[in-house]
C-alpha cells in the first residue's frame, strides 16, 4: 500500500534541526521524498508499523507532528502533481 | 470527497514569499490547515477543480510544486496524526 507521511519538526532549536535531519533519513530508509516534507512509502503493515514506532521516538511530541494517509493499492489515479519536479527522487525511481 | 493538497514553494526571492502566503491563504478558503504546508479539504469535483484551476495560476511551475492526493469518502480510517496538534486549526473544527 502507498504510506504518505507528512511531517512539521520544530526547528528552533539545534535539537529540532537534527530530528529533522533524523526523521527525514528515516522516512528515505522506506520510501521516495516527493516534496521537502513529504515522502511516499510503499510499505506492508509490518514496514508500516516498523516506521511509526521509529519515527515516534525521533519526534518530540510536545512541539513535532507526523501524519500518516493510507492511499491502498490502488494509489496512481489518487496522486496528482502539479509544477516543479524536486530531485529529491535522486535515491530512486518515482513510480508515478 | 477529501482532498490532501501539499505544497512545496521556493522562498529564496520576495516573489516567492509572496506566493506561499498566496498559495496557504487559498488553502485556507477550502480547507484546514493540518502541518505547515499540508491542508486537508473537504470538497466536490467542481471545488477540486476551481482549486486546482486557482493554486495552479498563483505558483511558479519551474521551482514550486503541488500535490493532490484524494483519499476519497471514507477518509477517517485513513489518517493518523502522531504528536503535537499545532494551532492550525483556529479557522474551523478538525474533522478527526
Amino acid at each position: 500500500m502507498l504510506i504518505l507521511i507528512t511531517y512539521d519538526v520544530s526547528t528552533t532549536s539545534a535539537e529540532g534541526k537534527k530530528r529533522l535531519q533524523k526523521v527525514s533519513k528515516k522516512c528515505l530508509d522506506y520510501g521516495q521524498r516527493v516534496q521537502n516534507s513529504v515522502f511516499e512509502c510503499i510499505l506492508d503493515s509490518t514496514q508500516l508499523r516498523q516506521i511509526k514506532y521509529q519515527l515516534e521516538n525521533i519526534i518530540n511530541k510536545e512541539t513535532d507532528s507526523l501524519r500518516f494517509y493510507n492511499l491502498g493499492d490502488k494509489y496512481k489515479s489518487k496522486v496528482e502533481h502539479i509544477g516543479a519536479r524536486e530531485s529529491y527522487d535522486s535515491e530512486g525511481t518515482l513510480f508515478l
